[in-house]
């Protein structure tokens, strides 16, 4: 593998519950030669001694696991952000296919994560709301029925499919921006608005802070994009 | 789906010996469409009572479940077997992914099955000599340890991609904004940048409009995207 292949996603799990499920995630991942879990707010705290039994092997992943205590924290150093759910109605972001989320991580290049939700509840809107892209397995619509580490199972295993077919993309193009980058301009920007009413009335600042977040990751922007909208905002404002 | 379409595979598990991953095989296997279940001398007997309620609602798999006691009988109204096994030395049959097993069974539209082995021991060089073709899932080489609901659901996934060849793209997304939407945004936002001194010194500011430009127009916006986007600017004038 050369030095220009995309390197591999981290997978996220976000609010895990149990420790075994997070143990079996690993050992998904491993088969497929994915090594790097992050783990944000798990139910049980972490390390969570269910976890390495259940990875039966796999135990470098655990062991390596970073824990997190918010989603943005976990993703902050990556430019594409996954999240694995079923389609949600009204959402306006890209829907991929495990197949095409690969294809994707494969063809972008850049730091990458996938989230998984909790086992119960799956992702939430925040959650989605934070990522670039939604992906969803294609199941039976009758019996929907996926646990946690059969989703991991089939996107580490789509991914490893592209690894031998990679072509190095030694792209000309600017790697796009980090998710730390993005919730800059995004603070920037709630900041900038606060005083000016547009979170008003309070009861829909929610929404308007979901929807607004939605616009600005939907890009794919990179860094000089990012400043050069802070630049926007900040010309905008300084006025006032 | 019209009436040429090849018939599902039987999925077959040879001499299993946990109830519980019996269930969990059954799960997998409805998760993408598959119900034909199929167990060849299972170490524990059938019925058995840990299955059903590992299937997590795959109860028609179970219940519909066909015992025998051969590998031979268990597939003697199919056409095509396929064994999935890790590839061993010496065997002079066909060795196929589970994407090209899929693809196999879908051209080839006739009764088929795929053979499963015992958790520990995978299927035994009699079962393989009975196939004709061996499937194996490419794993990392250093850790291979996947289990039988996990081999199954990964067949049982590459199998249901070639039922439905596009995910339904009835996409909810909305389409892209119009160039004159977005060229009013972009007006919007001069006129707005104006007064500001966002464009000095003069010499510089077809540069500067035209990386505005450039970043407005990159992201595959749609119409409301660009209302809400207006709405920002709009709030950040409004006040001076």
């Amino acid at each position: 593998m050369s030095d220009t292949v995309a390197p591999p996603p981290k997978i996220v799990l976000v609010r895990p519950q149990l420790g075994e499920n997070i143990g079996k995630a690993a050992r998904a991942m491993l088969n497929f030669g994915l090594t790097e879990m992050r783990i944000v707010s798990p139910r049980d705290g972490w390390p969570n001694e269910s976890a390495l039994p259940a990875a039966s092997g796999a135990d470098s992943v655990i062991e390596n696991a970073q824990l997190f205590d918010t989603v943005a924290e976990a993703v902050s150093d990556c430019s594409h952000v996954y999240a694995t759910t079923v389609r949600k109605r009204g959402v306006t972001k890209p829907v991929m296919t495990p197949s095409e989320a690969s294809a994707s991580i494969h063809a972008l290049n850049a730091p990458s994560a996938i989230l998984f939700g909790p086992e119960r509840s799956g992702l939430d809107a925040d959650d989605v709301a934070l990522s670039g892209t939604i992906v969803t397995v294609p199941v039976n619509p009758d019996f929907s029925s996926l646990n946690l580490a059969q989703a991991v199972i089939l996107l580490a295993y789509e991914w490893s499919k592209g690894v031998e077919l990679a072509v190095p993309t030694e792209t000309e193009s600017l790697p796009p921006a980090s998710q730390f980058e993005l919730e800059g301009l995004i603070t920037h920007l709630e900041t900038a608005l606060e005083p000016t009413g547009y979170f008003f009335p309070p009861d829909r600042a929610p929404t308007t802070r979901r929807n607004l977040r939605t616009v600005i990751t939907k890009p794919g922007w990179t860094a000089p994009d990012i400043s050069a909208l802070r630049g926007v905002v900040s010309s905008l404002t300084k006025r006032r």
